[in-house]
């Protein structure tokens, strides 16, 4: 969208978040292998464009690397060690999401805003100081639940809805919306 | 709310879905037990009665009747080896989530007036004929992710995000929403 004013053009983008990278913590590998791979494929599938691990598992890579080759977009699964300064070193803002957190309803227009974003959740116990170090501890409900859920609706929040039903570039293949049985069309 | 008018008492209720059951097909026991878990954390947190499972998981069972005892409400797991009878003898509407059904923003509102709610979320691969005997299939998003994410959402839109936050009857203790660290309060 664009607006003219005494000869000034402003270009206001639609979608102001633009980047946004998911850092998961305390993955254990083998036990937490499946979880961790459902968080990969909700962090793509509701918009955002990496998942980072301070220790790679490569089954959890190998399985979300099937899914981008069927279909599409440059999602990638990332290894980074130095996650304490990928945190505190953030340009944009950082997100933990934790049942301690504030209500997730009063953060969400602030974040919008802010171009780059990081996401954090954990799989076991988070360190104490990433509570100090992000910009907001946020709450999808007080009630405890799953790491897989307050991702899903917090990037949903945030990002909105229709990317869940974006083509990705480079599909091989797309599901289409249909009420009965299963309906898919190859591209390629 | 109540409504007056011509003598005539209008009750309106503002939740017109009043119960939900959510059932939880094609669990493995241990491989999904994590997994199966989350879903039922989920369901519960997100304001649903009960998830049925054909065949009881105990490590499952024990998990939620902690969080249960500690965090309160009436909520509970129920095994049922009858669950073709259950979808289709539902008195209410029944929906199965999965990625290749329509959009869920265009079935919301259809399903909000039903009373009784049963949600159907699969593990591995789900029969074809569940497909046919449901009244909805319904897609939060066409891209693959994960059926916690799914059902979060689902519910969220169905139900709203206040029962997020709600105390549960009988509860021990109280998570209150904070910008650091935790903050609990014991309620016994």
């Amino acid at each position: 969208m664009r607006w003219w004013s005494d000869g000034v053009v402003w270009l206001v983008l639609e979608r102001v978040v633009v980047d946004v990278t998911v850092l998961r913590l305390s993955h254990r590998p083998g036990r937490d292998q499946r979880l961790s791979t459902h968080v990969c494929l909700i962090a793509r599938a509701f918009g955002a464009d990496r998942v980072v691990f301070p220790s790679l598992d490569q089954g959890v890579e190998e399985t979300v690397g099937d899914v981008v080759d069927r279909f599409g977009g440059g999602f990638e699964v990332v290894e980074d060690p130095k996650w304490r300064s990928l945190i505190r070193d953030w340009e944009g803002v950082s997100v933990h999401l934790t049942m301690y957190g504030e209500r997730f309803v009063d953060v969400v227009e602030t974040v919008q805003g802010c171009g780059s974003l990081l996401v954090i959740v954990g799989a076991g116990k988070v360190p104490g100081e990433v509570y100090d170090w992000v910009d907001f501890n946020v709450a999808v409900g007080n009630q405890p639940h799953s790491e897989a859920a307050s991702l899903g609706v917090w990037l949903m929040r945030v990002l909105g809805e229709e990317v869940l039903f974006e083509d990705r570039e480079g599909a091989k293949v797309r599901v289409e919306p249909t009420a009965r049985g299963k309906r898919i069309t190859r591209l390629d």
